[in-house]
């Protein structure tokens, strides 16, 4: 399972009742934040997530309202005594920013590993049982969005096991661990397990022109968390200069790569009424919801109830 | 005329009803602000007043809860297009700070003038008709404090003027400007005017432990903010440990130096309730009022009727 919180929806600057976009993620235990704008410290405090659970900073690209909130938030990270790495992973420019942010953050109680991240291919990480894939997004400066995926072993299947040889003793042991050695041989887990079953997707895109990775890396995906910089059809070509994206755009990528669900952020400062547009951005993709800060998704395996006999 | 604005009253972290410490003052349309940190933009967007108009910068020390609204503050005063330079000053440290943060806020169509303060011995600028004293206050690593003078110019005195000879047609010019000449004689503005009158004074003074200076700048001032990290008396040795001050502590400098205000601020977020303190804060300092966010103050001159005669 998969929890999902939008801590702030909103784009450039901060707003007394907007915070600025990023979504944390946890799962088993461990976090990933997607961009740490001016104030998203505060806004992770008011969900009583634990800040020292997050192993891992991803950063779309660096323009203050996506990245100014490094400082504070590594502090209260430290505060809260994590002591393992933090990973943080962005496009390249990573080094100089983090850097020059740490400045007043110059002393933690944890290291800190940089990633840098591909600016005109995917790139990937592994962490935690999550695959994360980085893909470059078109927004003037390098920009990344974020595809992450965590993946569901197959059920457990006897008939498999008989079919492989494997004794009735190593079935249980094979399910909770990768091999076992039985009367001098040794069994492999891929002999007792059927395929790989639908794992969890969520994947992030802002700041943004609509290109087709978006659609492709949210094929099927369960959440979907895109750009909607404006609702107004005739904001498209002070859109398409600043690097942006219109709700009717993302739901029309949604359309296409048909995810569970899309959750619209980075409004504009001057977009105080999103819902003026959700009529017609629905139109287009029926399952679009206006993100708000603090809309929360507990994203569960579809058939949790198939779980493999013990 | 000055106006206060008590912007946030957290120590160490934001909150999400209480923002960090900071305090803007404006004055014929300039104004100052007193420490930024993250958040402090989404305050003063709050108050309504022009981030257009923040002439000076005056930073207390550089630790993030003061400094790390800089790149989104600077960002949003540039959105509101100021072309003016922007003064920045504080305490050694204060380029390197700057240059640190600015690499998310590179590109500003104002220019910046860093200004570098005495750490050990009060130091001063004028602006704006403001002089600006900063004093060593004491942190465990260099802290200013400041105070914020707006003189105000003596009386126009005619029995002054006739005793320096000063024709009758210079008396209204001389009021307006500082000389003239009339018949090819020079007359100046202190031949018609009487001593200097009583202006108006604001001392900042956090993060600290209580030093005698404080009680020296503030005395007679129209308005004292002090930090009140704790109330609970019994906090005494932490205050002491980490630089901070208590409430009663900033109570009796208060005593000492007898402003006409004297507002609390830099609360911990270990003291949800500062009222709990107010009544034995006031035993000793009976004008303390408990900083809250956005709590103004309209100072003005003390008997503003008395205009000179034009």
């Amino acid at each position: 399972m998969i929890k999902a919180v939008l801590l702030g929806t909103g784009g450039m600057m901060p707003l007394k009742d907007r915070a600025l976009s990023s979504l944390l993620v946890s799962w088993n235990g461990h976090s990933a934040l997607i961009d740490c704008g001016e104030g998203t410290q505060v806004q992770i405090r008011g969900t009583g997530m634990s800040f020292k659970a997050i192993d891992l900073l991803l950063l779309t690209h660096y323009h203050a309202d996506h990245v100014s909130g490094l400082p504070g938030l590594l502090l209260s990270v430290g505060n809260q005594g994590r002591t393992e790495p933090m990973i943080i992973a962005g496009p390249p420019g990573l080094e100089r920013v983090v850097n020059g942010l740490r400045v007043i953050a110059p002393e933690l109680p944890f290291p800190i590993e940089l990633k840098t991240l591909s600016a005109r291919d995917t790139d990937s990480l592994s962490l935690f049982g999550m695959t994360i894939t980085s893909f470059p997004l078109q927004h003037g400066i390098p920009c990344l969005g974020y595809r992450l995926h965590l993946p569901r072993a197959g059920k457990f299947d006897p008939a498999r096991a008989r079919e492989n040889g494997v004794p009735l003793p190593c079935w249980s042991v094979l399910q909770k661990q990768p091999e076992t050695v039985y009367s001098g041989v040794r069994y492999t887990r891929d002999q007792v397990m059927g395929p790989p079953r639908r794992g969890l997707t969520i994947v992030y895109a802002t700041d943004t022109r609509p290109v087709p990775a978006i659609a492709e890396m949210a094929e099927d995906a369960d959440l979907l968390v895109a750009e909607a910089m404006y609702g107004d059809p005739e904001k498209g070509e002070s859109a398409q200069q600043k690097g942006h994206m219109l709700m009717h755009e993302a739901a029309a990528l949604a359309r296409q790569a048909r995810p569970r669900r899309l959750w619209l952020t980075h409004y504009s400062p001057a977009m105080p009424d999103p819902e003026t547009w959700l009529e017609q951005t629905r139109a287009i993709f029926p399952a679009t919801e206006l993100g708000t800060d603090g809309l929360t998704a507990d994203l569960a395996y579809i058939d949790e109830s198939d779980a493999a006999p013990s």
